[in-house]
C-alpha cells in the first residue's frame, strides 16, 4: 500500500527531550504536521514560535517533514496577525483549563470581544483550530459546545474553522450544516469508546480529552473518515506522557499514537473502507482545504508484515501497546 | 452525635492478609455488616462459607461486630436452602463476568430457570442480593438492567429483593414502584459522579462498578438518603485493592470508605439532612426490613475535631485520602 504525502493535522510534540524523542515518530511517516502549542508557556508570540520551530525541525533529523506551526489563540490586533500570517499556519483556541496546559485559553465567548481577532484572521485567512468542550458533565461537553461553534461558524462565515478531534455524532452532523466548519478526527476515536476505558478494567493509556464517547458516536465517526468525507482530515492527537504521569492518581489526557498510526489505519481502512479513502482521509481533504502544494512528494509504503507494538517507547506507552499490526512501514 | 448500631449492608473484606488487615476499620465502626461472597472461589457451599466467617471473626478481634455472611448465588436446591437458612443472611447475586470475582455469575435471567431457587428463597424469607448491571454501554448497564429487577419484583412478589450499591435516578424510581424491591446505598455515590473519575484528571482510587454518573443521578441518591427514605440502606461497598492494581494499567475497580464512612456522613448530613435521617439510614431502616433485634446495643460517638485522612492505609489508598474531615469517631 502507498500513501501519498500523510498530514498530521493535529500533533502535540511538547519540547525538551520529550520533543527530542518523540518528533522522529512522526516526521519519519508524514510530509507535514499541525503543530499544537499548548506548551508550559504557550505559544502566543513570533519568537517563541520560531524558536520552538527551529527546535522541532532539529529534532526531526534531517527528515523531509514540514512542522505546521500554530500560536495559542488570545486576542491579537490586526498588525500582529499580518507579520504572524507567514510564520503560522493556524492558531489554536482552547477554552480555558479544559485540557492539558490549557489554563490560558478562553473563558468566555463573547463574540464581540473575539470579532477585532476572528475578523482579522478571516481577512487574513488564517485558520481557526478549536478544542471545543465546555465545562459541563464529561460525557456532555463536546456536545454542548456544538452552539459556540454555530455562533462562530455563522459570524465569520469567511472563517475557516475546525472543530478538533471531534469524538460525538452531534459535531459529526454539525460539519454538514455550514461549509466554513471542517473537522479533525484522531485513530483512537475511531477504535475506542468509553467502555474501553472504563468499561472493564480502567485504562489510563485510553485517558484523553476529549474522552471517548458511546458506539453511536464511533460509528459516525467511522462512517465519515471511511467515505473519505471532504471535510474530515486525520489529526492524530497523539500526546506523549511518561508512564508515571499515567498509572498514577491523577492521570494525565493524552494517547501516544505517533509510532502505530499508518499501520493501523491502513488495516482499519482496508477492512472498512479502501486505500482511496484512506488517501483522502490522511491528505488529499486536507491538501484541498488548505490548498497545499508540496514541492517534493513524499511516497510512504506500507508492506503487510505482522509485528508487535512494544509495550514502551523509552518511557511512555504507545496506543496499541502488545498488540500484534498486520501492516508495516517500509 | 450518636450513631446506634450503624449497619454496613453491603461490605467487601476479601481474604487472607487483606482481610486482616481491613477488618478492623468496619468492625470497630459498625455493629454487624453484611459480607460478600465475591472472593477469588465464590461462596458457594456452607463449608467454605462457615470457615470464612471464622476468619473474619478473627480479623475482627473481640470486637462487638456481626458479620452477616452471604452465599454466591447460583442454583441451589431447596434442601439445600433450609440448610443453609440458619448460617446465611442473604445469597448475592452477580451477572457473569460484570465486577472482580464474577466470573461464575449469571449468564441468563430466564425465569423459568431460576424459578425453584428464588420460589425456595422466597418460602424461607432469605434476601435476594443483586449486583443489578448489564453488559452494555458502561452508562447504560444499571439503568438497563431495570427491566430484570421489575421482571425479578413480578415474578417472586415474596422475594425481598436488594438492588445494590444503586447508581442512578433510574433505579431511585423504581424503587417506589415495587414493594419488594429496596435498595443499599454507597457513601461516594452520595459524593461523585463521573466528573470526579475521569472530568478533570482520571482518578483510579474513584474507579468503581457500578461507575458513578451524572449529577442528576447523584442528586436522586442524595435525595432518598439525605430523606431517610424507608426503603434505602447504607452499604459502603468499600473494596481494598492494593495501590500497584490501582495506579496501574488495568486499574482494578473499587473504593475502600471503610476507614471515613462514619465521619464523612455525619458531615454530609449535617449539613444537607440531619441526624434522625442519619439513624434511619445507616441503621433503624435495615432494622426493619429485616426485623434485627441486637441483644447488645453498640453506640458510636462522633465529635468535632478535625483530622487529615491518612494519604494510605498500608498500601491500600482510602476514600478521601489527604482531605480534612470535621468529625472523628471517639
Amino acid at each position: 500500500m502507498k500513501i501519498k504525502n500523510p498530514l498530521d493535522m493535529h500533533l502535540h510534540l511538547r519540547d525538551e527531550k520529550m520533543l527530542e524523542f518523540v518528533a522522529l515518530f512522526s516526521a519519519k511517516d508524514f510530509k507535514a504536521g499541525v503543530i499544537m502549542p499548548n506548551l508550559i508557556t504557550p505559544l502566543t508570540n513570533l519568537n517563541d514560535l520560531k524558536a520552538y520551530k527551529q527546535r522541532v525541525l532539529k529534532a526531526c533529523k534531517n527528515e523531509d517533514f514540514i512542522p505546521l506551526m500554530t500560536l495559542f489563540f488570545k486576542e491579537y490586533d490586526e498588525k500582529f496577525l499580518e507579520n504572524a500570517k507567514n510564520e503560522i499556519f493556524a492558531i489554536k483556541l482552547y477554552p480555558a483549563g479544559i485540557t492539558t496546559n490549557s489554563d490560558n485559553g478562553i473563558s468566555s465567548f463573547d463574540i464581540q470581544r473575539l470579532k477585532p481577532t476572528l475578523n482579522a484572521m478571516s481577512e487574513l485567512n488564517i485558520p481557526l483550530l478549536v478544542h471545543g468542550e465546555t465545562n459541563d458533565f464529561v460525557m456532555d461537553r463536546e456536545a454542548n459546545f456544538a452552539k459556540i461553534y454555530e455562533k462562530l461558524a455563522k459570524n465569520f462565515p469567511k472563517l475557516k474553522i475546525i472543530m478538533e478531534h471531534i469524538t460525538t455524532k452531534t459535531l459529526c452532523n454539525l460539519l454538514k450544516d455550514y461549509e466554513n466548519l471542517y473537522a479533525t478526527i484522531t485513530l483512537h476515536h475511531l477504535m475506542i469508546t468509553l467502555d474501553d476505558v472504563i468499561g472493564g478494567k480502567m485504562d489510563p493509556h485510553l485517558f484523553c480529552k476529549p474522552i471517548a464517547k458511546r458506539y453511536e458516536d464511533k460509528d459516525a465517526l467511522c462512517e465519515l473518515a471511511f467515505s473519505g468525507y471532504k471535510k474530515a482530515m486525520f489529526g492524530s492527537d497523539s500526546a506523549p506522557h511518561p508512564i508515571h504521569t499515567k498509572e498514577c492518581c491523577g492521570c494525565a489526557a493524552g494517547v501516544f499514537s505517533a509510532p502505530v498510526i499508518l499501520p493501523v489505519l491502513a488495516e482499519l481502512f482496508e477492512k472498512n473502507s479502501n486505500e482511496e479513502n484512506l488517501q483522502k482521509f490522511i491528505s488529499d481533504n486536507a491538501c484541498k482545504i488548505y490548498n497545499f502544494n508540496f514541492e517534493k512528494e513524499k511516497i510512504i509504503n506500507l508492506k503487510k508484515e505482522k509485528w508487535q507494538v512494544p509495550q514502551k517507547y523509552s518511557d511512555v506507552v504507545p496506543f496499541m501497546a502488545g498488540k500484534n499490526l498486520n501492516f508495516k512501514v517500509i
